[in-house]
């Protein structure tokens, strides 16, 4: 069998000597986007000014965009927008589930990443009507959902640990209790096979800049279920989520499907740099991304195991259980991944003592991984804590 | 005295042959956008991938650029940030001032632009506690304003018209009513002077890409009036707002000041062409501008009405109602806008009858205004509405 990333190995521009194992944070360059936004910039800009709307395609690039990463999130054609960003999106899909039922619970895990939980929490508080957002353990997400819930609110993998909730046994069982289901991928989209449709999930919402690599703060996108759309208010409206935004109505008239989901006027740079990225994945089928993920990361693990006493691994051991990224802990992480960084091994740290690598078949080999690993072994095994190196502030991001 | 827009004319890199009169909908391109957006991809994304962040300044940016767009509307450094789209920033001002007050009555005028009217509709909707969003034509706010009236929201120049409103007079007006305001500044900022800390503005918005040349669906800005962002809760929150984003606590407490409107990761690429793009405003004064767009307006409608018989004058006459556009109304307007572009004068068309016309002194200067005006007499005298040019379908931007 072909290696399909053969073809994607050549697609990016990292900088030499490095082993970059943080695109589940921000995904590297790809060689397509400098020529693409050059071509943006001087002459759909400077050329056709205002016409650019029309003539370049900005004024549906949130569609064509979202066409793109459907196909990556099981989604059907005309079912994803992209634009603003993850939390903005969340705070959308949040309300517009809300919109569709009179219960006031909303259940997520302590595990979420925190601005999810900002987002219902501001949310809640805004609407003011006894709403509650309830949080739980990851591993009793199942047992919590029951007739009071109105919202399942949950991230398919763990920012930290890379754990990965069950998607379709979750939402059917929210179903089961009369429940909506708003899934976060942002470390799942790209990363690993999602099944939106056949999941049912009502809507998602994720992130262009991690697995996708759309660049910094790339727009990210929004999922709404055919059929669950024409029900849904999102409480933040624009005028290109508008059936007939250029009538200039002073009434509110949502656009039918998805397309309501859009807001203001859509970031065109940072768009067209996305849309160029997510060329990488022609052809490329997820199967084929997660089985080269889990090796990659499998390899990982057995190397780290095998050469680097005192790293505890922090993801599921189980592959079926974690996204595409795998964490260790150790009490010095942040000064690790410091000494990591300064020879060239690119993960990041996250507090109190996790360190995180992500796994991108699209551009890394397991030469990578075991170098990865053999430099961690190394400054390891050459560690001594009391070295000034080892002390850094940490850092901010 | 030296004219300061000598400068600024090298700094615009405009088709040739091209006049524009349409920078009030899509500023043309600054030269120094195409060379840092080079550098922000190749240099601190490609080679710096995740340490950007800290290393590029892409932390801060929202609040750099935002200092830059204060300079121009008379705000305090440290009041703006930007990031979103205008809709959402005025979904978040909007969320902000009523959860600091208990009235429901949110007053604007039905010259608004209507996506500032649907964000309303809808964030009311969704609170769903009986709040009401009352409009009256422009030019009865002052009369409207009442002991129960919330917010007054209100854009300052009319998008067809380029009615200007008395900010300072109906912020007073709303203050001794005990309401609050925000200002939608879409058409105003590096238009006209704007005081938003001397007239005591609670709140406002802006777009990126009219006036102040960001590139299309350039990031938007929102402005908190120094003292009340505290009392501020915006219901769209995220961790970019949070007062400590990477302690990664589960409870959100909003930053102080402006920095609470922050919610997700801005768009890196579109902000950095913004940024750029701002420092065609070193050392402009404000007023200069303004006496610059005067003198081009009153060309342009003298021109005008000397040479082009059956164009009605749909803008204020007297400049100090104006702001920084120039519409006539004519039955056939759509075709004659169309005809213009054609002959490389670009403005705009608004249903059902309005050519719209800006006039941006960092760029244009009278010769344009005098060949615009001709060009335009050029085409009535020689229009046959029979022909089939004038029947070309209406556009939808």
């Amino acid at each position: 069998m072909t290696d399909p990333f053969v073809r994607t190995r050549g697609l990016f521009d990292l900088p030499p000597g490095i082993v970059y194992l943080d695109g589940n944070s921000l995904g590297p360059l790809p060689k397509s986007v400098p020529e693409r936004l050059q071509r943006e910039i001087a002459t759909e800009w400077g050329r056709k000014l205002i016409g650019g709307w029309n003539l370049s395609g900005w004024y549906r690039l949130p569609e064509t965009v979202g066409d793109k990463i459907a196909r990556l999130i099981g989604a059907p054609p005309g079912s994803v927008v992209a634009g603003d960003s993850t939390s903005v999106n969340l705070h959308k899909a949040l309300t517009a589930a809300l919109s569709m039922t009179d219960r006031k619970v909303v259940l997520s895990d302590t595990g979420n990443f925190p601005t999810d939980l900002y987002v219902a929490q501001m949310a809640l508080a805004a609407l003011g009507r006894g709403h509650e957002l309830k949080l739980v353990a990851p591993e009793d997400v199942a047992v919590a959902i029951d007739g009071e819930v109105a919202v399942l609110m949950l991230t398919e993998v763990d920012y930290r640990t890379g754990r990965l909730h069950d998607m379709k046994a979750l939402t059917a069982k929210a179903h089961a209790a009369g429940a909506l289901t708003i899934w976060d991928l942002a470390h799942s989209a790209g990363a690993l096979p999602v099944d939106l449709l056949g999941a049912g999930a009502d809507f998602a919402v994720g992130c262009g800049y991690k697995y996708l690599n759309g660049g910094p703060g790339a727009p990210a996108f929004t999922y709404v279920r055919p059929g669950a759309a024409e029900a849904a208010q999102p409480a933040v409206a624009g005028w290109m989520g508008h059936e007939a935004p250029f009538a200039f109505d002073t009434d509110y008239r949502p656009a039918p499907g998805s397309t309501r989901m859009r807001v203001g006027t859509p970031p065109i740079l940072s768009m067209a740099a996305l849309d160029a990225a997510l060329d990488a994945w022609n052809s490329i089928d997820m199967a084929d991304v997660r089985s080269a993920s889990i090796a990659l990361s499998e390899l990982f693990i057995a190397e780290v195991e095998r050469s680097c006493p005192g790293l505890v691994l922090a993801s599921p051991r189980d592959p079926k259980h974690r996204g595409s990224q795998v964490s260790f802990r150790h009490a010095h992480g942040y000064a690790v991944m410091q000494a990591l960084i300064a020879r060239g091994v690119i993960g990041d740290f996250r507090a109190p003592d996790i360190m995180r690598f992500g796994f991108t078949p699209l551009y890394l080999r397991g030469e990578d991984v075991r170098q990865a690993a053999a430099t961690l072994a190394d400054i390891l095994a050459g560690a001594s804590w009391d070295r000034p190196e080892f002390h850094a502030r940490a850092a901010v991001t």
